[in-house]
Formats: structure tokens, sequence, C-alpha cells
């Protein structure tokens, strides 16, 4: 195997931490029951508005169902050798919650419009209150980047 | 957006399926805290055996204290437009569980030995109850592949 390169600097994690938030457009996002503890997990699309993802999903799926139970989320982003983890939490949002410009927005970066299908929607504003990311084993020290709302400086 | 290719046929997504447990290196693995519902994600790397997954991670871990008290686990595959999804439960093993062919197999592929680490771990059996596979939104009809033991025909 060949040697992983050297590790990032807080900076460039961040960096590549946030680029990669504004140009992805999946997410792994896991939640559980919290009466069960029956965790969840599937990729869906996102849209990042600079401090939040917004996502969207059928109001009867067990992500949906999970997060208006409350309770808070892990999304991974990237490739598993090049991760973004974030532990958020999610506001539940309603359809008409959502303003004719950000739903516009959604639909243009995620290529679908929970407004305009048949089945009940519901969407979710993401907080992240915790950031990770790293490539190989050599980056996991140093893998916080973000907690409840400050970036790490070194 | 181009247009997604038309879905796989059962018998294509089970080779496709199998192709991928056999070469991928690493796995999201999604577990819950039975006791407070709070989910937990992270890649971890994994042995294919034809059966059964077989991972290993600090019994310190999130994931290791979620997986030894007991209930399931959903494990995601491949890039998020290219998903194997899959429904499991676990069984923990110590160390001195693994046969020492398992232990090699598994340090070969994964690229590390948790037999030679100094710190605690446990290896867990992965067991799957159900596989789905999916690509783009076309392919969600039919993405259930696998359940209980039976591979669907069609």
């Amino acid at each position: 195997m060949a040697a992983a390169p050297p590790p990032r600097s807080a900076e460039q994690r961040r960096r590549d931490t946030l680029h990669r938030l504004e140009h992805d457009v999946d997410a792994w996002v896991a939640t559980a029951d919290a009466r069960t503890g029956t965790p969840y997990l599937v990729p869906l699309s996102y849209l990042w508005n600079g401090d939040t993802l917004l996502i969207a999903t059928a109001s009867a799926s067990a992500t949906a169902r999970n997060l208006l139970a409350g309770g808070t989320l892990r999304l991974g982003l990237g490739p598993t050798r090049d991760v973004v983890l974030i532990e958020a939490t999610a506001e539940a949002l309603s359809v008409a919650d959502i303003s004719a410009d950000e739903g516009d927005t959604f639909a243009a970066k995620t290529g679908f419009d929970p407004r305009e299908l048949g089945t009940a929607y519901h969407y979710f504003r993401i907080r992240p209150r915790r950031v990770q990311a790293w490539r190989e084993s050599n980056e996991l020290p140093g893998r916080e980047l973000f907690r409840d709302g400050v970036w790490r400086e070194s």
C-alpha cells in the first residue's frame, strides 16, 4: 500500500470541508428510533447554505419519523477515505415553511422538488454541532474541526 | 442532467452487489445507543466471507459499545448514486475468538490487525437480514434484493 500523504493542516481541512459541503450533492444520513434504538441510514441530497444543510424526505420515511420525534443525527459526506462527519440537530419544516427562493434553490441543487410531489414531505434544517474530517489514519489526530459554532484554529 | 440509464435487472443488481461486497474495502456503519436513541455513523473496513462481513473496532468506541449492547445495524456501501444498503445483526467476538487464518485474512484485506494493537478491540460478525441496491431514483422500485436468507428472483 502506498504511504499516505502527510496530514493536512486544520486550515486546509476546513477549506476542503467547506468545499465539499458546497459542492457535494448527497450525504449519508444516520438517524435512530429513540424508542427502540433502531438505527437508520440512507443517502439524501442536501442544500448547504453556509451554516446549515437542508434536506427533504417523505414524511412517512424512517428518517422523517426519527427526526420528527426529536433527537440528533449524524451525516457522512465524501468517500470513506476522505470523510466529513457531522453531528447535528434537525429542525422540522413543513413545505409551507420554506420560502419560494429556498425551495427553488433546493430543487435546482438536488434535482427534486418536494413541493411538487404527490406524497407528503418534510424539510429538515440540519445544524452542525461538531464536524470531523480525515482521510487516512494519520489524520485521525486533529480530526475535530468544529464544535458548537467554533472552528478549531490549529 | 443526463437521463439515468434503464434500471438493472434483479440478477444484475445481485451480481453487482456481490462484486461490491467482495471488492470494496470500507462501509459506512450506522448503529445507535439503544438507551438514548443517539445515532452513530463511521466508516470501517470489513472482510466479506460470502455470507457475513467481519469488522473490528476499539472496544471503547461508540460502534462497539452500541453493538455490544445488542441490537441491529445498517451498513452503506458504494457512492451515494450506486448504493448497497444492508440491514443486519451483529455477533460480538473477542480477539481470541478469531482463528489465525481469519485474523490474517482480515489484516491483509483491511490493512490493520487488531490482534497487534495496544488497545482492546472487538470483532463483530455482521449477518445481513435485508439488502437493497439502487443507483438513481428509477431503481427505487425493486431495490430490495435479499431478505432473511433469500435472494429475490425477479
